[in-house]
């Protein structure tokens, strides 16, 4: 049975609780899956600083489990040190940004991410412009903070509505790891696709795996001694 | 247990036959797959003609198999009518050539697309450049005719060279259906992933499925009565 | 006397003779021109589906009429199925959208076009983009639905004035066949040039018959026996 | 009758009466045509030392005969002081570079510019990147210097030749006046279009002059007292 | 001593008057610094018609100061005539505009900059996309005239403040001279980087002189006898 | 007096020496330059592997030194960590590969860098790509190996001048800071600008010291406590 590794790129136990939870529901008996925090890392992540503050854990995480994973993904939106883990590892890897933004190009036109903070969005746009995406990308959206006895998934509709009206999304990616499972939900609310990152990441994953493919490391991706 | 048709936009048989054969064993018991030839199709596409004259065939088996299946692969690496596909289906669409260049994107910094055709490279291009992926082309190149004693197998390990020395190609993507099941035998001999168009877009397809994604409705995709 | 055939991708027979009406007038002695409706396609085209469904009519329209005519327009102005036209037919074949937007670049800096619904600002969208004329567009805008007492012209002015204002538009685009006829009172109105899809299209086929040129077969738009 | 001045920027004689005589035979009796040449502007023009040196003639040259002439026509390919030339005339002004150019890309996928020097390829590169033409540019290719006995249609078809199949051009755009008047024999002998920019820029300055269009003077192109 | 002079594109001494007082106190003993106005100029830039006016008046100042001169700044925020003068001189030569918006970038995500009039925007885009720096603009926005009691500081702090709220701006471009020497305070009051052209583009030409850098006159910016 | 740190982000001792003895004789009296090498990082970098062992040094070394700097370079022309770096400071930092790459837009139309291996090229481009200069590029051209008797200059050379003939670049950019110093004779012997990444950024960093310019902390570099 393939084995794969969820790298949770920050150091929440409760926030590795939930992908885990959800991630071993949906992947189910396809493979057997584990998901680690980052030694070292922070709680949350959205600046670069973050992500260099979980650099030395991820790296740590993705040598030691080379042997045993058939395959890693990258649980943060943000894809925080992505090309290293692509160079580093022998196996293929997925970031949850990555794979659900491209996703949702498979089934819309426009896309717009809901995005944890207004502080991420300079990085997002910065991560879409990355991928070359932009011509494809309606909107980031922040949620911000809730109001009293707003639920997430309220103001992840509210917050997915103005985007649908104004910015004519026509697909949602969630932006954020922390609002895993919440894709199915939100889906029936909007009547729009939702796209979740853990849950894309581990799909592609999956696939890629079936399909024998892996981080081509002729040049870009090359991996040293 | 889900249920995919192939929909093979050509009218070849034999075609055909490859490409069932190829992705049941692909898909193995995650679904029911079933490949069906194009009536009134050419037996092979190439040109907007040829797309057009696949275009009845193509609606007919969409539309009459609407409710017997949970999604739909196009089996021509031109996408034929794709977008009209996406808006008459209720269920997923996926195209071989998006989603083979697509996941391509994934795992390496620059692909090159091997076609059939010298006369398939413009059609090709426009493409690419429709899912806005030319930042990530390093080549479409034409296999040609093979030489005597040459397999298709041989053809396509040296033009993928050629690719790979030139152009600085990191991942080979099969560009055409009937190069269907090679994507193994050929990544051995170059030591690149060579990603092939049914079997990605049939993984991506489940992936979709498992995630419980569509084409969005809302907009570009919208179904009309 | 050169020979224009107008090819209306619609079924309704009123847009046919409006068409026709101001073409004639339009061409005066310079051609004969002759406007033709599409058997078994749609009253209006916005959808895939509509463009699909005018295709085999138009296929027939092309290929019975290219000896007896030296050049065609496709008369609606999200250019469906533009690309086998051109390569299907052996003399020039311009499309109202593509002509229209071109046109416009060469006399501002931004246009807006003026489309019918709210519905087809995707696919308008994907068409600019298509030709890569995204640099120049200003906006597409609806026209939406009439109020009491107003005008087409009135909203056509009203729509116009707000893409003036607020997205800085320098030309105005009629981004619908059927507004044929209005871009002279429109320009008169406001002040700034107005671009009906017809007149453009008329326009540069017969500067394209006068200068000998046409579809170049020797690639992109071959065609085959 | 309208009467159209053709602006030769440079001060050549020669090349003028050429220009002339093209014009008036492809114009025939749609229009009375002049062709000036610009006093104080150098014989031949390539750098933009050349174009300063040529624009107090030719703001001469526009201002002097906006009364008199109903459209004017830039006759340089480099499309030299064309946007201060919109500015300042009340009536169409077109460029033969931007004409020849935009035209090309109605009638093909890629085209590429015969350049008279090496020393114009950044200029026009620059040029057609303003246009935002570059995705349809297949090259631009110095004609150089003419061999013993080769003539210029020759030399024309020889690198014409490389373009197509090197660059994998559609159609060719002459990209000097003086090769005006060649296009025929070219295409002729090379089967593909030829594009000349003279014939090009007539053509759509007739066709806007037909279309009551002119330089919108809203934003850009304003005129001031 | 390096000496400097500064091309003020136009005819106020009032501004050629300003830019010599900040530019002396900005450069102190590292260069002497010469500010010189343009004869035949107009008293300020904004159009095309505004730069040809003021060309001949450049040509000669650059002409006749080649010899005694290391460098020139041309002090107009459109960069009127700039390839025209890189072309002509064999010193380098800095214009503000190209010298504030790549110095933004430096310093962060996106700049916006602050115009002296609505009648300036269309022109400023097409100089940053000229620049190809379109994906680091937020916006080009209008000063507009002054209210009562407004100085202009409190009109550049609430202008700029939209900016930063609205189109999420990182740095603010002074996008005019005669906004010279106010960027100190406007940038206390804003707490975010604010560029001044002037500055910034001595601070250029200094740095280009001390490492022996001038115009590349191999290709596109080649003198001619 | 003002005072730079210049962060080398090797290890290398020998290259630090080499940089801090140009650095210090470029500077002169304008500031005080110190060179410090990265512990724990690796004698050269290429990958990202080799980025992210130096980072904890890096961080560390402008952690340190924000109090005594008033300003960093960070020498290695991959410009490694460079954003992480422009978050944690308060003070002005540039990158050698931003610095110069930007300096080489402003006196010419194409730049070619002179990479130290062919596996540099990939991430080379990536950067060329996030800075949004690939318009400009005209090629990354990798050294390769000496051969017997060849001096690195030599080697330079034949590489400049195969970039100048055939991929028409107009400037050279060195990159890679170990060809430190070098720019002034490769200057001499190419005829066009050649630009040293260390004196390109030392001079940009001077630049905004005098203008009173740093980061700008209000969004996509904002720092945290």
């Amino acid at each position: 049975m393939k084995r794969i590794l969820i790298i949770n790129p920050n150091s929440s136990a409760g926030m590795t609780r939930a992908i885990q939870d959800f991630a071993k529901v949906f992947v189910g008996n396809r493979a057997e899956v584990v998901t680690a925090l980052t030694d070292g890392a922070p709680e949350f992540i959205e600046t670069s600083a973050d992500e260099s503050q979980a650099m030395a854990g991820m790296v740590r995480l993705i040598k030691d489990n080379q042997e045993d994973y058939d395959g890693f993904v990258i649980a943060c939106h943000s894809d925080p040190n992505l090309d290293l883990m692509k160079e580093l590892s022998l196996k293929p890897v997925v970031g949850i940004g990555e794979a659900s933004m491209r996703s949702a190009c498979l089934i819309g036109d426009r896309f717009t991410v809901l995005s944890a903070t207004l502080g991420s969005i300079p990085n997002k746009k910065t991560l879409v412009s990355k991928y070359n995406l932009l011509d494809q990308l309606s909107s980031v959206r922040a949620l911000g903070t809730l109001c009293a006895k707003q639920t997430q998934l309220d103001l992840c509709e509210k917050v997915s509505r103005d985007a649908i009206e104004q910015d004519l999304a026509e697909v949602i990616v969630l932006g954020c790891a922390n609002l895993v499972g919440m894709s199915f939900e939100l889906q029936d609310r909007l009547g729009i696709p939702v796209v979740d990152g853990i849950a894309s990441a581990l799909s592609i994953l999956l696939g890629l795996l079936d399909q024998g493919l892996s981080i081509s490391k002729i040049r870009r991706y090359r991996s040293h001694a």
